[in-house]
């Protein structure tokens, strides 16, 4: 007997493009990006429409059902209201049920995650970490976010502020986060900084290993507090890793206290590229 | 019909001093203390045997059933293998397996954990955080350990290298990590800063403080990561915690990045006091 097959669309909103994948439940089928309109919810709304339209036409075209829409949000979200709590890019949808928002529009099932959880998701279901059950993802971008995948969903903690690690204090005296110290190494600029160290500006290069010390330490500390089988890391800096990967996998290991996790954890670079948050939102739904 | 009434021994071994309790489940029977033998291992076992004798002929005096064991060992366990992999105070300890010798000397079921488990484990269930199931347990000494009550047992993690908060480097430029920060703020000399403290004297007074920044970072840092109901905290200093609690919840709430995390995470001091290691021992066992 066939297996019944079915369809779930992804939707990652991001702060200058949205994108929507067609998703068999293995792999994408078809995908579609638009610019993020900034100005309303309505526009927003209709514009996410315009989006999964020419994926419904490529279902129905190839006599699948689709189940349901998954969104991949960046922010703080309030996962017991559905709600995005703060958006950093997106300032019009704070405060706002988007998921009941859409849900409205397209008479689907919608479900609701940030962007790190999606990401991880993704990447721990059919991506690097599919191996494992265990997996602490973080995205590093201009901003860095973090969720944990543990046995089987997302481990949100008991309030729903787990897997926050650009919020960790890596400078106690100067109480300076996880972020803030990485966006001073970055000097804001990560595209132009790789291209430098590409070149064999020594500068750049020295900031590329400070960043692979501090990544290093930083993941050396979510293993000694959740010790994951594997860390899964995302984002546009995923690129250029090749110029801090080492140093970044020499400090963990040092920093880690057991011997046992030390010798076995993985460090993985997530393989999804920019496909994984809206992939990790189709997988949302069932 | 009455309920079948058993009781369980608890044993916490200690740097100084080995302590037994005969637990009913619910409260500690009896309770019996000994120095710790620190010259071989033949020695210590016919300890815990001078140790436990008591307990079990006042259990046989009661008429009631004692089911087992539960070691309490500070140090690194290797959990896979049931031995003590490092003792930081009871270097005759690293790489025994204490339980299967306890086992064959006692011929009961014996089970074994490490301290800062066994501290959280008693707490959550009978302690300051009866009412939560998701505890971050640190206790704070000569060194600081942690252990987390998730679910109604111990988080592990992939290699049995969770719950480590003394190993998080709070200063990422010098490396200094939680335990090695609070030692020096600490003077290595509790007691007496305590006392100074209490006396008015004003330097001890702001080195508490300090500690009281410093661990309530850590804790944010905590909260950042796994973001439980409630840390308890317990351990020799929790007897003079006034000088440094408020400062310790002040920044605790500062740098937690969920508003209701923020919110709603209680922060606890451990109300079983001394007992609490070889209660969470005999909690071990059913």
């Amino acid at each position: 007997m066939a297996k019944i097959k079915k369809y779930t669309i992804g939707v990652d909103i991001g702060g200058t493009n949205m994108k929507a994948v067609l998703f068999n439940g293995e792999k994408t089928v078809m995908n579609y990006s638009l610019g993020t309109p900034k100005d309303t919810i309505s526009h927003m709304l209709i514009m996410i429409k315009a989006l999964i339209d020419p994926l419904l036409e490529k279902a129905e075209a190839d006599k699948v059902r689709v189940s349901g829409i998954g969104l991949s949000v960046a922010g703080a979200h309030d996962f017991n209201h559905h709600k995005i709590a703060k958006s950093p890019n997106l300032p019009l949808l704070d405060g706002v049920k988007l998921a009941e928002q859409v849900h409205k529009t397209m008479k689907m099932p919608v479900k609701m995650d940030n962007d790190a959880n999606c990401f991880v998701r993704a990447e721990s279901l059919i991506g690097a970490a599919k191996k494992f059950n265990n997996v602490y993802g973080i995205i590093i971008s201009t901003g860095i976010g973090g969720g944990w995948w543990l046995n089987k969903k997302i481990y949100r903690g008991a309030h729903g502020g787990a897997g926050e690690p650009g919020g960790m204090v890596m400078d106690f005296t100067d109480t300076i986060k996880l972020e803030e110290a990485y966006q001073r190494l970055n000097q804001n600029n990560s595209l132009n900084m790789a291209t430098e160290a590409y070149r064999g500006d020594v500068l750049a290069q020295r900031s590329y290993e400070e960043i692979g010390r501090l990544l290093g330490t930083a993941c050396a500390n979510i293993v000694n507090m959740v010790d994951p089988e594997a860390i899964v890391i995302g984002g546009g800096t995923v690129k250029s890793s090749d110029l801090f990967f080492p140093e970044m996998k020499k400090e963990m290991t040092k920093y880690i206290m057991s011997p046992i996790a030390a010798s076995k954890v993985k460090l993985l670079k997530g393989k999804l590229g920019n496909d994984a948050g809206a992939i990790g939102a189709a997988l949302l739904v069932n």
